[in-house]
């Protein structure tokens, strides 16, 4: 019975999911799915793409919460492009929530739509919101034994980036062994190591997203 | 239907939550199932608690994580009396699969289980174990507003963890910020701020954690 209910709500989600991109797809939108633990950094992240990419690209943006909508007040600084979906407790987005949320934002004139998941490692991984790509954002703070603890999560996502490296020579981060790790579960995604504090890497990100957007005009 | 499944699901976790905790109140154990974000510290307290408490305290510890036996076999340097679980993708720990980890611990000979439960702030909030306590801990560099983005698990605890306070003067970390949230979601339990690292608040945590053996054994 359990396990009915549970394919059944991921074959609706799917579906939904394939609209999605389908509306994506006919407006030239390249749309990337963000996903890390709380307090990894996603949300400067989209702030540091904004600022960046400032009258080169059009930039919507999703925020994912179970509640409040502090992070949509601190990327309203930086764009009116924003939507807040608050889960109310769920764990994850779903396709239809961003349905939803897309529909109030103005994809006509949008060249790159950012979704901030909810901070989770584990449960957002397994819903198809309709993106190009899934990104994982993993902090130097949280360890680099991350990949060992949650694989799926950088099995599935399509770059791995890896934050706060501002953080690294006081912490006792050994990045031979996080490379090595996502070396095994993941040898086709690239690394890009930064921090939105400092700025290292960044150029390096958004170059990445700017081939992703010439390659999504070209299809 | 798939609110009677879910019903149906926290039930049945429910009973074996009770059976758990007759089982551990027969054998004067005091259970503390430790929640956090991925990273936030929780092994490295358990570490830190096991070595302050060595020849006190007989202590087990049930580490749950997604996969892999990586914490479990940290702590394997400092006691026995380890079990991990692995729930195989599932995003938190239920009643039955401590009970099957309790099953391998000699409970009679305990005085105090630690439950590290999935790195998540959000699905195991809803899972009673059976414990007497559940203890967030948040760590400085996630950012002092978790408590606004997550509350119900900063609702739900008894007691607050503030881990990583070494890193607080190199942050934007706004401690007031973050107390007055607390003060506001869950003014009647109490915030340690500690560092696995500098050893920061630890002799407070073990104070806080041999009261809660005493008040148990007075029961």
């Amino acid at each position: 019975m359990k396990i009915e209910v549970v394919e059944n709500v991921l074959k609706y989600n799917k579906d939904q999911a394939d609209k999605n991109r389908n509306l994506f797809k006919n407006n030239n939108i390249l749309v990337l799915n963000l996903l890390s633990s709380p307090g990894a950094g996603k949300t400067s992240l989209i702030i540091e793409t904004i600022k960046r990419l400032k009258g080169k690209k059009d930039i919507g943006v999703i925020e994912g919460d179970i509640s409040s909508t502090y992070d949509a007040e601190k990327i309203k600084k930086f764009t009116d492009n924003v939507v807040q979906i608050n889960t109310g407790g769920t764990c994850h987005l779903n396709a239809t929530m961003v349905a939803q949320a897309a529909s109030k934002l103005k994809v006509e004139n949008l060249d790159l739509i950012l979704i901030e998941n909810v901070g989770n490692l584990i449960c957002p991984v397994g819903f198809d919101l309709g993106e190009d790509y899934k990104i994982v954002i993993s902090s130097v703070n949280e360890g680099d034994d991350k990949p060992v603890k949650y694989p799926p999560v950088f099995i599935k996502s399509n770059l791995i980036l890896l934050n706060k490296m501002d953080l690294i020579k006081i912490s006792d981060f050994d990045q031979s062994f996080f490379d090595k790790k996502i070396g095994e579960l993941n040898p086709r995604s690239e690394v890009i190591k930064l921090s939105c504090k400092t700025g290292i890497g960044l150029e390096k990100w958004v170059k990445w997203v700017l081939d992703c957007c010439r390659n999504k005009n070209d299809m």
